[in-house]
């Protein structure tokens, strides 16, 4: 499969001839095209008018051409109908008629339809096509498989080609694979790896027809051609949003079929937008035309997404939906689908280019209008002097500042690049972008058009004859790769995972939706902004909601008990600790914070990250209740929990924090290395008394507490502050603050949470004071203060 | 000064025998004000009027005054005056003509004007006072005295007042003063030490009368009763800019010789803006009529604010000013003045509430409008599905969400409160503040006025006569106190110092200014948008720019030297830096630098923080070159400059950061505690072979390199690969990297700038390797690439 250098040198050779004026039919070799699934709708509407343009760019450059339509069709049937769909191809508008005619004609006579079903058929097809090289003389230089077949005879037709329908040495085989390419990342995985037991990565081009369009291709061009200007833009400090939308207004209708098993997301997020999101995002490569290093870029920005959850979408369905599934489909008049036809995420990338800039992705079926575009908005950080009713278009950099790639319809009409005038005058190729003549009237993205300099193509082009080209020319970047592939599987998988069974909301379609489908993100949730107008199915009835309950105090083992829902009961617990830190900031200068590891006080610490504004942080120094022996950046390091949910978020100085030392000299606790000793003395150098003012505890299911298990004696009582001790659980080995000095702090807070802590909650309520039974029995703070903190599911269960 | 307790309890009585419906003349006490300047222009135009409504809103509660005039001018003069004054006196619009009169007629008999002079005049008041006080039975409930005279009279009324006019016991003083007060930091201290000297702080009102305008004195009260609505919104999460903007059409004409002294940031920004910036900015207090709670909270939001530095403003000047100054003040045609008219300010807190959001202050005279407001505007967070001819005001969120105190003047003409209708119905107390008609085509802040909820007072207020009611009441929190007065220009004077010498744009004035004097920002720097259209003093003529030099490469002892202008120069060094880093993170997954401490570097630390998106910071890990002995938070720590100008901007994960440990166990560099040891070890531990992959060195006018240093042995041969030196400046204890270790790193780049370094380079380019005499001379990686750089400063002299 390795093309020989010589026919590299010839190559050359023959380049230098035509350039010498001479013409060379086949000198650079003969291609055979094999179109699979000749006679089907996509075929019928752009593959065979994209091989004819193929055909026409290319035949006159020295190459040869044999085009073959294939199919299960009757040899009859199929011959009929590939000639009707030949005879009905066009020129471009700048050949002319008879010149047309006489094109077609050649065209016609070079293609053939053939029936391909059983592994005989495709050896037959490969000794034609040898028998065609040998009579005719010609070389070959490849061959391609279009499969515009459904993915289940992926592997069949795979493995004919591969057994019996290479070309020989020296020549090149590319296989074209149409989506869908899986439904997941699992089934994306199979089939990649059957395809790769048939194809080389390199002889595989997956089409997202999306890269073919006009405007989206123009992507990378834009962004290497505009490097100057855009340098110093294309980045958080000064891009506000992104948008990348795709709106239709048909729906499904007719297609349930198919669209019930997929949904918009599978349908449109995971390739189009994602694919665009990636054009956008990337670091620019150098040389943009290497393929290599833009796959290469596209792959990094990939790795650069941060994971979505279930708050980073909105879905959408639109109201006649159930009903044409259950028409189409025979389904119970009970059904009702959960399969979205409209999706908003919010997608953001953790990198220092783009940390913070929200990327808008949306696409929806029965939405007002059809229309598809990305959009970059850059901040408005001017202040203009003047008032508003003076600022000029192209002077005022208060007027917004957009770029948007315009792939299609809407308003416009056709594909264009709009660059606000306050922003530059891009640089687009002269040959193939034209400037777009104003139509006054007409508001694009809150302005005028004249606001932009637009440019729209010289000549329309159809996203597959672009594509198909690239595939003769073995442009790689226009295409899938696995590795790209799998990793938007694995980008967009845990989302579908986890919105599964979520009931997506019901919206008329067309202008009647209204702003039902608007929707607005905080940090990285997003949420329709309006509330649903109606429940569809009514709730669980007269179930208690948050909301019912006030939060409650009592008593606990003699010790104050607030109790509330988990979401009440954390707003409390963080006023608390910053009215406890402010108290002590204001009274010492600094607050000391000993905080526990796990899962419980992560929600807190998101809460104390995300809403708690005033709380002096940079008087804080935070210290750890205990530690597993892991490396500090072990996923199950305590501190590395503390690091991602709350150090990374705020701005607590570097000498404030400090986190255990379980890993000294390259060794995890050990005796010797004596990392308890250093932390007690840090404490001790550090805290007034070794008297934290607060405390963090948890209470664990055998009724431990901090680092200090049952039954296990260090740490219980005895003079050394800081401790290693043992757990029942791995990793076995951890360091603890002792129950003596957790016993000095000026104030404890013992946060239980959930359904699991109700038996241990009801045992401990009940026992005395027997640490070396139950470990959090022992809490009691010599001279300050205690606080329980349990949700109702912990204390009520 | 203090008030005894039984005057209270007699108050408290006179309240319920008020209550009980009887009319009570005097019981409350007597008040005497005294108007000092009482013919000049601010009384006539102000206080007289605001002293009458005082007298009207006050008369009927218990209370009986005595008003007295006071000036300079002579006494026929001064009572002819002030009797205009009195007979000009307008009622609220409520008050029937014919009560007007009358009430107007007691209050005229109230009042008479008397020459002060002398401290003998001040006696002679307090003895009237008194005797008055006598002769009508009445108790003294306090004197009010209101400065209105330019402040190089102050000393010595402040001083008659203090020996001779005080009241008598259980009665209060109050003295109010108007700015300016002072010039600058050092003025206005000395004028606060003086004032101190005869009054103590609760005595003094000093007026900033924009606290006393009905839109900026509705800020705190606005915030307090729609806290739930703006709880989750007056943040950075959700603020994307704040505007406090005052703009006049007039000019400085005939007022040149006060102008000239002071300027637009003097007499505008430091004290009107700044003011309603910290109103904006402030923590909410619990109560917000607690006027401690509310000076208290201001104060801490004047500590919040980042330092301005020179590119944290622009500034312009009207054409015509120079010329006016000239004419007014007799100076030469040669004379140009550098008084900036206008100045635009970009103003950061460094809190989580305000981290990262803008805060523009702009004020100027000679522009297009008269108009005074702050406008905070939420992001836009929303992404709406419809097209926009389909969004409504109040539903969509996609339109812009802003809420506004409207000062005054402007296309409003009133003071206002305006709140987008798509955030909240905001709550105005209705008895004072009435909802604004529509004026259809009305467009404020780029939207219709329809668009927003919008109140103007039910009865429009002067400043003053807020302020003297306040006074009055001794509201303190609506007056500007010491300590606030100090924050104020604490925060502004070295701004001022550092543009003493800039000369300010010029501007044509009013509309003509086109965009001339719109600005933006990127990160903390503002610069005007438009390049200056014409030089107004020509450069230094042939002086080499930098743009006209590319960056030179050539040899320096041997080794590649890279040297340029020293923006180049740090851009280049960047750039090499980050390829290092790619290289070694692709090679190995990490990527070891070593940073050097001291001034040269920050420009580097800050062009990687704000320029290298791509930087791999999360696989880096950072160490340091050389350590001064004194803790890590100290300002002279090295460590403490990685932190300002490099840690807080990027996200490199806590682990990966290295500080010397030269603070062990509560000492500093202790041999005994083995810091250098400590270093050596983690370095042997995480950097492969101890090699770093870059380690960035400086260059000392003495020819020492990180902290090893000529005729000190230690570090510069010998197998400790960390050692403590000492340096001949102070600190004198230091940690460095050793020289062999130095030089076993992968790349060591020496940057070297200024005119400084202009001899030692020329001597070093000369010598061999003689590391006693000049340690950098022994700089030579053994196998891994030393690259110097360099600018032309240093390197050309």
């Amino acid at each position: 499969m390795k093309r020989p250098g010589c026919w590299k040198m010839l190559a050359v050779a023959v380049c230098m001839v035509l350039l010498a004026g001479l013409q060379a039919q086949d000198l650079q070799g003969h291609v055979s095209v094999i179109l699979l699934g000749a006679t089907g709708d996509l075929a019928k509407k752009y593959l065979w008018q994209g091989l004819f343009q193929l055909y026409l760019d290319e035949v006159g450059k020295g190459y040869s051409f044999s085009f073959h339509g294939a199919a299960l069709t009757s040899t009859k049937q199929g011959q009929e109908f590939v000639a009707k769909v030949l005879e009905s191809l066009s020129c471009p508008e700048d050949v002319a008629p008879e010149r047309c005619a006489e094109l077609r004609g050649r065209f016609q006579q070079r293609s053939q339809y053939r029936r391909l079903r059983t592994s005989e058929d495709y050896m037959a097809l490969s000794k034609d096509i040898e028998a065609q090289l040998q009579h005719e003389g010609l070389r070959e230089a490849g061959r391609i498989f279009y499969f515009s077949v459904p993915p289940f005879a992926y592997a069949d037709i795979a493995r004919s080609i591969n057994s019996s329908c290479r070309p020989g040495p020296g020549a090149w085989l590319r296989v074209v694979l149409e989506k869908p390419f899986g439904h997941d990342r699992l089934s994306a995985q199979q089939l990649a790896t059957e395809l790769r037991s048939f194809f080389q990565e390199e002889e595989m081009y997956r089409v997202d027809h999306y890269l073919g369009k006009q405007a989206v291709a123009q992507i990378l061009p834009f962004r290497d051609q505009n490097r100057k200007a855009l340098d110093g833009l294309w980045n958080r400090h000064h891009v506000e949003r992104v948008e990348i939308i795709m709106k239709e207004t048909v729906d499904a209708e007719g297609r349930t079929g198919f669209y019930e098993e997929y949904g918009v997301i599978r349908d449109v997020l995971q390739n189009h937008l994602t694919e665009i999101l990636t054009l956008v995002a990337m670091e620019l490569p150098y040389n943009v035309s290497s393929s290599e290093a833009v796959l290469r870029h596209k792959l990094q920005a990939f790795q650069a997404l941060r994971g979505l959850h279930k708050d980073s979408a909105v879905l959408g369905q639109y109201q006649a939906y159930s009903g044409q599934v259950r028409r189409e489909q025979q389904k119970p008049d009970s059904f009702h689908s959960l399969t979205p036809t409209f999706a908003g995420i919010l997608v953001h990338m953790d990198n220092l280019r783009w940390e913070g800039v929200p990327f808008i992705l949306m696409s929806g079926k029965a939405l007002d209008e059809r229309v598809g575009y990305v959009r970059i908005l850059f901040r408005n950080q001017a202040y203009c002097a003047q008032t508003e009713t003076r600022w000029v278009a192209d002077q005022s950099q208060c007027l917004p500042r957009q770029i948007v790639f315009y792939i299609g319809h809407g308003e416009l009409g056709s594909p264009a690049v709009l660059v606000s005038r306050n922003l530059f005058r891009p640089f687009l190729p002269s040959g193939s972008w034209k400037e777009v003549e104003d139509r006054p009237g007409l508001r694009l993205f809150g302005r005028p058009l004249s606001d932009f300099y637009a440019y729209s193509p010289v000549r329309e082009q159809d996203a597959y004859s672009v594509l198909i080209s690239h595939i003769f020319h073995g442009r790689k970047d226009s295409f899938i790769t696995t590795e790209n592939l799998l990793a938007s599987w694995a980008f967009w998988t845990p989302l579908l995972d986890s919105l599964a069974h979520e009931a997506p909301r019901l919206y008329p379609g067309g202008a009647e939706n209204g702003h039902l489908l608007d929707f607005e993100f905080t940090g990285t949730q997003l949420r329709f902004s309006q509330q649903q107008p109606e429940q569809l199915v009514p709730g669980p009835g007269s179930a208690p909601s948050p909301s019912d309950f006030q939060v409650l105090q009592s008593k606990y083992r003699d010790s104050p008990l607030i109790s509330a829902w988990p979401e009440e009961l954390i707003a409390k617990l963080a006023d608390d600790i910053e009215a406890t830190a402010m108290r002590a900031v204001r009274r010492f200068g600094e607050f000391h914070l000993a905080l526990s590891g796990g899962s419980s006080p992560v929600p807190l610490f998101q809460q104390l990250a995300t809403r708690h504004y005033g709380f002096p942080w940079a008087h804080t120094h935070l210290w750890l209740v205990d530690e597993r022996c892991v490396p500090l950046r072990d996923p199950e390091s305590n501190f590395q929990g503390l690091q991602a949910h709350l150090l990374q978020h705020i701005r607590v100085p570097y000498y404030n924090v400090h986190p255990m030392p379980v890993h000294l000299h390259q060794r995890l606790c050990a005796e010797e290395d004596q990392g308890a000793q250093m932390y007690a003395s840090e404490i001790s150098a550090l805290v007034t008394n070794s008297s934290f003012d607060l405390v963090l505890l948890g209470m664990g299911t055998d009724g431990h507490t901090a680092s200090l298990f049952p039954q296990s004696p260090a740490g219980l009582e005895g003079p050394q502050p800081v401790v290693l001790t043992r757990s029942p659980s791995k990793p076995h080995q951890r360091m603890s603050l002792s129950l003596p000095l957790i016993n000095r702090a000026r104030k404890v807070a013992i946060l239980v949470m959930g359904r699991m802590k109700r038996e241990i909650t009801l045992l401990v309520s009940r026992v005395g004071h027997e640490p070396k039974k139950w470990p959090i029995s022992g809490v009691l703070p010599s001279s300050g203060q205690l606080v329980w903190y349990m949700d109702y599911e912990a204390f009520l269960g």
